[in-house]
């Protein structure tokens, strides 16, 4: 086996080995934590020795289930083929896999679904027990040990902290030129020897560039060569323009109300193609010098940090679709020092997101007509992904946005419905919601005030004297006017879903 | 009428009127701030004369109505007159009154329930448009104008700050002993402008001892004489006593596992019998050199930092018993150095409960198996109080515990439930769920490994059973298991009891 040039520490040498070799050393019942947020920086061998393992143990009758802690969603080489062969007992703190889903959702493989910025500290604290591996992707070695980190951080800082064994992946299709782009906080600390942390705008450099990793933990170094799970990128759909354009109108009223400072307030924005659609808008719009502070670099910020109306971006990880991954690769010195990677716990933490006063854009599955968000299940009982760090984003943020289209499933769906069937984000954290019919502005509103400027501008045409009829017979009837609900209706569409395969009667 | 030696600034003198006088001043559709928090430290006659004032206006067949904002609750003399006179248009943050309950529940009065710590930042950032008056008692007027703040602060600092005319009620009936005692800090700013909050431990001072205030806004000085609404302390009973008993253990056990310092870390204690409960037991227990950062001083922190058990309390308000308030007014310099009363965005500002890592003791009003907890709705329309600062401690603190009763109405009500009829926390926000029953701990455990330890630890025995029954029947039959649910079941137990009076079939 070659010893591998972006190994430089020399006490790592005689831990080079094949992941198959590092697989067979993680204990059964461990509790695992891996590097990855979206498909960014996740390990890309190890999971896939381990799955075959797992299998083969499986196969021999043995049982061999591993905890997997994670930053957020990974790649199908992690979630998909370690749930393919049944190999996770719980699953943390967020995940996006077909396969993982449907393991959850048919009852074979069990998921706590975490704020992301609770995740490391929860872990700190002992509240998840032990973590007894951790398996984190690196773009190289330093001589002295430290690690540069991937194109993600996520949770690694306390994967390396907390794991008795580390195991490594050095990826060399990971460009060197990250080096120097990511910004490891180590201020952090249990209560009560917490200190503020010292941060003022987005891109402060608060850390060092460099994951510290105490060299005894390791038990094996595995080098790679394999990209990140890209994600195509797809233009943005009539609606989602529709939605992007609802959104800067908001805006450009707000500055000219002095609610918002010109060049706006640092931007959260949540993951898929939604948000790359928010971004495509910002990007021609009238907007300038903007920062962003947020979970995920996708495409959208990237070319706005091209085109120059994007200061600076401060994320955890980026989601890159395969032609902006090369374009970012081949000019990563123009980035250098326009991107700040961070720990989650830092990117999503809410001291900072409130200081900052981020604009908190995310995607949602549904609302309901008093503001309340469900960013989670689908018709109550199964889950989608998770709620990753929209929560943190919402209640902390200067401005908490929330947005989909109006119906869903060719119109099945209505996406603004009597009562949400999962609550992810209350009535209380909800400020502005936004479909291609238009904006609600909850701000201030009663219950019943929200109710009607809801239905009117965000509730599809079709659903539209569905819900106002919903609306005026619990009005009418409900024992208290406050948030007047039909308690025998108020999940019924959703019923009608599963029955009939429409919302619609 | 008598010039008032407390109100010592020269300029105040030509302002001091009547009530009556004072109340004239308010415009019609004025945006009106109060002091109050709790019963403490609300005004206590210009509010009584508004509502005069409107009743002979409605009589004489005029509109006259305004929006009231204020810390948190207040006192009959603000609310209840209030509402009873028909004169609130838009109530926020939060209330407790009877008599404004029902013009909400009734659909006469709009109410905007917010997290605590939200309020003041909101209105600086114009989310809910001009605050045109102030309302505030004070203690007294210095001679440069500083005022010397009451038993509570709230949102006076906002209110001062952001109102075109400010009301002051002097009233000699609160100790001059209060002064020193607060802590009002200057430092918040509006982003991109904001800096770390200096703030390390709960006792740390870090602003001044009084509010400033603009003397040429001010547009009247009402003397006044009269006790805070304070009511009275009930003993514990059974129940509460046992619920106590259960975190108690939990404590000890926390300790042991050392996930908790020996002195546990910063205690905060939502208002109310149960919470009195839960300090007594704390003050017969084994832990020593408490701290308490919390919304409001009850009875039982008092008694607290009399035996010594607690060594230092910082909260927004106290709410006192007549007995409690007589003691701690005696006794007022033992106390002083011992409290500190600071501004409600501080005391539940998230950076602070985040970094002190809080023990965050609420109670709830119901809870569901999967960790869902309603705070604020009855049979999911009606509302009870509001969210108060319940959603800024649980989210943020270290430990995250909702308490009830298993039962209540003489156990027509099953305070667990298969679904909670309005969600105020979620179930990514719920640690602990706490009943006479026994304690359930939700950290790290998926959807369906929750439901069955708050079935089997929290339910009251009566309803055990058909808990069991509901969650097995959605575990067979729902079309997702991650989270099992009957969508045309789910809130049946609320639909029974409007029916029938009972959750009971």
């Amino acid at each position: 086996m070659p010893t591998f040039d972006r190994i430089q520490y020399p006490g790592f040498q005689d831990k080079i080995m094949t992941a198959e070799q590092a697989a067979a050393l993680i204990p059964e019942h461990a509790n695992v934590g891996m590097s990855g947020f979206t498909g960014s920086g996740a390990p890309k061998e190890v999971p896939l020795a381990l799955a075959k393992r797992i299998e083969e143990l499986h196969a021999q009758g043995k049982e061999f289930k591993i905890g997997l802690w994670t930053g957020a969603s990974t790649a199908p080489e992690i979630d998909g083929a370690l749930a393919k062969v049944n190999g996770i007992n719980m699953r943390m703190p967020y995940q996006s896999d077909p396969i993982a889903r449907q393991r959850i959702n048919e009852g074979s493989m069990q998921y706590c679904d975490i704020h992301l910025s609770h995740v490391a500290q929860f872990v700190w604290f002992g509240f998840y027990g032990k973590l007894n591996v951790a398996v984190v992707e690196v773009t190289g070695v330093l001589p002295d040990g430290r690690l540069i980190p991937s194109t993600s951080v996520g949770n690694n800082k306390t994967w390396l902290e907390q794991a008795d064994m580390i195991i490594l992946e050095v990826n060399d299709r990971q460009s060197m030129g990250l080096a120097g782009m990511h910004d490891i906080y180590y201020g952090t600390d249990l209560p009560p020897r917490r200190k503020p942390i010292p941060m003022v705008k987005p891109s402060d450099r608060i850390g060092e560039p460099y994951l510290r990793c105490d060299p005894n933990k390791v038990i094996a170094v595995v080098p790679t060569h394999k990209s990140d799970r890209n994600s195509p990128f797809k233009p943005a759909d009539a609606e989602f323009v529709q939605i992007a354009g609802h959104l800067i109108e908001f805006f450009e009223h707000e500055v000219k109300k002095g609610r918002l400072p010109a060049n706006l307030l640092p931007l959260q924005s949540g993951v898929g193609n939604i948000a790359n659609a928010v971004l495509a808008g910002l990007n021609k719009g009238p907007f300038e010098n903007l920062t962003a502070y947020t979970e995920v670099l996708q495409d959208g910020m990237l070319e706005m940090l091209r085109t120059g109306k994007l200061a600076s971006a401060s994320a955890t990880a980026f989601s890159l679709s395969p032609e902006a991954e090369k374009e970012f690769t081949e000019n990563i010195d123009f980035y250098r020092d326009k991107v700040v990677l961070r720990p989650q716990e830092i990117s999503n933490h809410p001291e900072l997101i409130r200081r900052l006063g981020l604009i908190a854009m995310n995607a949602m599955i549904e609302a309901d007509i008093y503001g309340n968000v469900n960013s989670t299940h689908v018709m109550g009982s199964s889950i989608m992904n998770g709620i990753g760090g929209s929560g943190d984003f919402a209640r902390n943020a200067y401005l908490s946005i929330f947005m989909a289209k109006s119906s869903a499933k060719k119109g099945d769906i209505s996406c603004i419905v009597p009562m949400v069937s999962h609550t992810d984000h209350t009535e209380h954290d909800v400020q502005i919601l936004v479909t291609e019919q238009g904006l609600a502005d909850l701000r201030g509103l009663s219950p019943k005030q929200r109710a009607k400027v809801v239905i009117e501008n965000c509730a599809h045409p079709d659903y539209r004297p569905m819900l106002k009829d919903y609306y005026e017979r619990a009005l009418k009837t409900a024992p208290g006017k406050h948030t007047p609900m039909l308690l025998d209706e108020a999940l019924s569409w959703h019923q009608r879903f599963n029955d009939t395969g429409s919302m619609k009667p």
